[in-house]
């Protein structure tokens, strides 16, 4: 099957992005690609930058104006798309989500961000309220996908428990990057951190990984110096090697074939699964075990 | 503190190896190593290249004779040693077992591996009884340790649980390397993805990761090809950084400094532990999830 990972820079115009996000759509499917995956949050500039309540009206509802666009360009080029969006489910109740597209241009389904961060610069905190959907893996024409959004990707929880439900192809839209006094002394070991960290999760688990990020230096607050985004989106297979990547700084989508049989293979190789002491685990659900303190 | 990782070759002469452990650690100990780790079972060849009731001749009770010389040596020269041992628990009850040795020469503490491989030339199901003794962090003068070995490595669940329990140091004697005739084609990649998984679990959960690995080309079955232990000992910090690292073929003793401030720092600006959804784990103790299918 032929994934295309869609890097994009993301205009400070909602609706530029998202004619911005069709038209690399209309492009990978020109290119064949049957699966297709955009950045989080690709209709807006990342707005997590500074807390303010006005922003909460870049949320919309799922399905809306948004799945709709995307839902019919899907039905047209018959392909599946993963489509990051900022969703409005109740007053006061907000989500970073991403659905499913699938051929018939219907929402196959949603997965909502697990795990938010807050730092500054990425206070999400403030927007997101925490997943409720839990870990899935979700049957697309061509492979089993396991939707996760960035964050998720530092936690080898998820990973596993996504594969555990089935996932072939682990998914994360990401919007990561440097910011830019750090650049020069920790920004190598950063984007290096990330790749790591990413390309573990198809190691422990047996599965492919597909990362997406957006690219562009974007500033939301007054004076400050904004992120840098480092693009870098990649794939990797199950046994973490990298089969592709894109550029730092360009809107690319980058065209990777993958074979599923590479995962039976690689787990009958290397049987991870097989050995869990799933009788000593009791304890990841604690928050920290302080009987060696 | 500084550590200190014994990179060894073994012999088919246990005695010689203890010999050569001990004359290393002297080593450790003049060049002013606080904390000392040998490779995983480094008293004999590696033995679970084959099945053969009579290898279980080589085990010996803890404490037992080569915990008696660790101590003795330990205490001389003020250090503490990572010793990874057969260990005869009962007849008919094998542990593949890692001790901590203080400086007072006393067994500060016993792991008993957890998880445990079968793959062809690595048949330590035959070998061993799965450990008992759960994941655990031992206090020790210079830093809490989290001792863990060798297959143990692949499993992200064992590095989480041993960080939880307080670890800062994460430590895997191991011996791991090279089937020839794969060395080739496939020698990079596997290298690769086990300092990959590791570095991982560094990065993961904010702490130091040390893995000592044998080297040598050890052929224990007729006609067999034997493995070519790669070697690559390493040490990386929190966010995965590498230290330090050996040669792939070179007996060596590895001297690391390491600052456990970076722990605090690294945890502070990367919050991994802060946003886990231990609501949403429970699924871990799960073989496989079987609701996708």
């Amino acid at each position: 099957m032929k994934i295309a990972l869609i890097q994009m820079a993301c205009s400070p115009n909602p609706s530029e992005n998202v004619d911005q996000a069709v038209s690399h759509i209309e492009k990978a499917a020109r290119g064949e690609a049957q699966l297709l995956c955009l950045p989080e949050l690709f209709r807006s500039q990342y707005f997590c930058q500074r807390e303010d309540a006005a922003l909460f009206d870049l949320a919309e509802s799922i399905p809306g104006p948004t799945t709709e666009v995307l839902g019919k360009i899907a039905k047209e080029k018959n392909v599946t798309i993963l489509a990051s969006l900022f969703e409005r489910r109740a007053a006061g109740v907000y989500h970073n989500s991403l659905v499913v597209m699938n051929e018939r241009g219907e929402i196959a389904s949603l997965y909502r961000k697990m795990h938010i961060p807050d730092d500054p610069a990425y206070y999400e905190k403030f927007y997101f309220t925490p997943g409720d959907k839990g870990f899935q893996a979700i049957n697309t024409s061509h492979a089993t996908i396991g939707p996760l959004i960035c964050w998720d990707q530092w936690y080898p929880e998820a990973a596993r428990l996504t594969a555990l439900h089935g996932a072939e192809v682990l998914v994360y839209p990401t919007a990561i990057g440097w910011y830019p006094p750090e650049k020069a002394q920790d920004g190598a070991a950063q984007r290096d951190a990330w790749v790591t960290i990413q390309r573990s999760h198809a190691i422990a688990n047996g599965v492919f990984v597909v990362a997406v990020n957006r690219v562009g230096h974007e500033i939301q607050s007054e004076g400050g110096d904004g992120i840098e985004f480092w693009g870098s989106s990649f794939v990797c297979d199950p046994f973490g090697v990298i089969l592709a990547q894109a550029s730092v700084e360009k809107e690319e989508v980058l065209f990777v074939d993958i074979d599923l049989k590479r995962i039976e293979e690689t787990r009958r190789n290397w049987p991870f699964l097989r050995d869990r002491r799933i009788d000593a685990y009791g304890g990841i659900t604690q928050r920290y075990i302080d009987d060696a303190t």
